[in-house]
């Protein structure tokens, strides 16, 4: 409460940014399966029309809400498409849910590697020839994963590689949770159930006005019809048996209020057009652009600056009380939705654009005193690692915890993942190599905050 | 809305009863991970205090928060528990996520009947000498789970099992989903912490102030501490990255309620022994009342009255505006919590007399005309099955549908679940004997809701 009173302007999730929806106390909504009001697992009442409301929007042919987040969407959709023990193809720079649906259905995971943006320091796009190199490779391969677009807005060009993977009689997946906004406006990238993927997932919660850990998944075509029962079961698996009525009413209103916007996201990317303009005039911060991108992503860049990303976010909360998404040590991320108005925007570049003449005159008092900073953590996803065994094998095996810095040659027990955004640096079964536990100490002194790291320790497998 | 407004009075879940809590438009609270707001996969804020504060109340070394339901803490303590592959022992009237959690970690499980109420046609307890029987038989089981209270409100001697389970040096998991107000009056049966498992699941919203999809799990004693670190991890599996802070916010609220009850559970105590002495006058309808039972669970037979229980669920619908938790063919069950008032609780008294003088003056008249019944859906976790195959390879073989009435002698391919409560009458991988067709068959003309039946087939796998 003292947060919402505080004044902040949230330029982080959830996308209604408190402003746009509305529900008054929930405990007056907050149902169970009584009579009149359907079934999430078996919906044939409300639910099935809402859900199938949600489907017309996003021109799918079958939509499941999900109360438990993207997460319980790609777990269902990684458990749904192979064998258990099946092997598959996945961007290594996927969510950490998709880790573990390969583990829990004891998958043997090849990766293919997003290029790496070496001038920005972020993660780029999965490429169509890589995917198809890799099956062509290993032909047992029962389905490709990718994340588009990224936590940084990049998105990789799904229609092709959604040729190249049905080329192989096999489903594409594609976590587009960060994407749930692209099918309402030409300016943003073209959505992954348009461009020919055969599962898409959707964070309503990130990018439109819908309550946090609310989520669509996308079934179609006809390569999907085999997986569809599967998936549909894998679904009831994940999710609890009493989902929120709370969550639901909050999907559909949020249906409601796109399906109502008309041209509110056209002038919501008149909004960012403006604001992207005013912040290329900065000249010792700099925003990050990637052709193609996610426009309502703003990335901004310390690098230069004599700042680090965690600093140019704590200037960004402490002196102009906005609260960013994400900061890490060379760039920082804040998430723009159609909730936020043109004052909030105003205000956003204004910040920016203050903090950079500050920036500019001290360095010229100062000179340029730039610590080492290679955004190392950023990097996760586009490090080549070695599997010695799946991700499940790995998980059973004796474990123990050694320091970072003698844990090279050791096979990882447990995940490592800066977060944000939570993809994992290191996997279970994954060997250390010393490239690797160099970076992983970098990014502890860089300040990050990683998962899995304990007291400077990690968690490998017992030798025998 | 409309049935907010309708004057109907809830007699199910959630256990707030949409009048107690309190928290205005859900939106301008719902937030994400940011500066000072902690993240329940790393709770080291916020969030730890507040589960710190749950496990204090509930007398728990240590209380995760749970925004997946029940669900997910049952999901996370079998997967936690066993090394993938191994073999458990559980009730067969355990919840569907049970069975879930089993299938996916590939584990070969025992079975260990509750005892049947032949006389009401409900499940009873499980007996510890059972579970002592069956870990003789099976040196190699990793943890025993049970369900208790059930759905019914008949609880096990949780004390006795654990001493027989620790004797063994394995852990006792309790799905108490049904009895998160336990602790708070004498009244109320013993509650499995204070008893000595070692893992207990509590579903707060269906018999506290809180939202629903909100509950907990507590960890206590040594036995669990070498799988506390797994069972952590597996929470982070199975339940969203993006945790709601409404639904966090929710548990916190109901704890702060119940702290703050003080006599609030003796007196809503006194009002169910009101309601109860008032319904043993009942002569056509009858109460049912277990010995040790959970006294908030109201149990009213149908049988001998001419009625159903789906009848005598519409009739308070209808004629008293008052919607039940469940009806079978044999009885109805009403869920009161210590939201419901003096003034609730006599209207439900009422109602439910009048429904019997009716009855009991149609049946002077007409004669007893009682349609052949059973109750066969709510003997599910009685039936002996047997099982062929694993949950998890029975998933993993090709399936087909057939007619219930053909598929005697087949190996269910799907669970087949009477829902209401959820508990499989026939799950993946076991016999289907001409004893079950012709119980599922008699369930099916009962008008019971089977999930897993679809025109009148359920899934099988095909011979070879």
């Amino acid at each position: 409460m003292e947060y919402a009173d505080s004044g902040c302007l949230p330029m982080h999730m959830p996308g209604h940014k408190r402003r746009m929806g509305e529900m008054g106390n929930p405990y007056f909504i907050d149902l169970t399966e009584i009579d009149g009001f359907d079934d999430l697992h078996h919906a044939r009442g409300i639910l099935l029309e809402a859900q199938k409301r949600a489907a017309e929007l996003y021109h799918s042919e079958e939509t499941h809400y999900l109360v438990n987040g993207s997460t319980a969407g790609i777990l269902a959709a990684v458990s749904g498409c192979s064998p258990f023990g099946g092997r598959i193809l996945m961007a290594r720079n996927c969510h950490k849910s998709a880790f573990h649906g390969a583990r829990l259905r004891g998958l043997r995971a090849e990766y293919v590697y997003p290029q790496f943006l070496e001038n920005m320091g972020i993660n780029g796009a999965v490429s169509a020839e890589d995917v198809d190199d890799l099956l062509k490779q290993h032909p047992d391969i029962q389905f490709v994963l990718i994340t588009s677009p990224t936590y940084d807005g990049v998105v990789s060009e799904v229609g092709r590689i959604a040729e190249v993977v049905h080329g192989y009689g096999i489903p594409l997946i594609v976590d587009e949770a960060h994407g749930a906004h692209f099918p309402f406006s030409d300016h943003f990238p073209v959505d992954s159930v348009s461009a020919g993927a055969d599962v898409v997932i959707h964070s309503l919660h990130k990018t439109l006005p819908s309550l946090t850990q609310t989520a669509l998944i996308h079934l179609n075509g006809r390569i999907i019809d085999s997986f569809r029962e599967r998936i549909r079961d894998f679904l009831s698996v994940y999710q609890t048996s009493s989902p929120s009525y709370v969550l639901m009413a909050s999907m559909d209103s949020c249906m409601d209020l796109v399906l109502g916007f008309g041209e509110e996201f056209e002038r919501f990317h008149e909004r960012i057009t403006k604001l992207r303009e005013r912040l290329r005039a900065m000249e010792c911060l700099k925003l990050l652009e990637v052709p193609g991108m996610d426009e309502s992503r703003i990335l901004v860049s310390a690098m230069g600056s004599g700042w680090s990303g965690q600093q140019l976010s704590e200037a960004l909360r402490l002196n102009y009380r906005i609260e960013l998404e994400m900061a890490c040590s060379t760039y920082v991320c804040a998430i723009t939705t159609a909730a936020d108005t043109e004052e909030a925007l105003v205000r956003l570049g204004d910040a920016f654009l203050a903090l950079d003449r500050k920036r500019t005159a001290d360095r010229r008092v100062y000179g340029r005193q730039e610590p080492e900073r290679d955004g190392v953590c950023r990097t996760a996803g586009t490090f080549r690692t070695k599997s010695v065994c799946t991700l499940l094998e790995a998980g059973e095996r004796e474990q123990e915890r050694v320091p970072v810095s003698e844990a090279s040659g050791r096979v990882c027990g447990q995940f490592v993942i800066p977060y944000p955004p939570g993809i994992p640096l290191l996997a279970p079964g994954e060997l250390v190599t010393e490239h690797m536990a160099e970076a992983l100490c970098r990014c502890m002194k860089d300040g990050s905050d990683v998962y899995g790291v304990r007291e400077g320790r990690i968690a490998v497998i017992k030798n025998q």
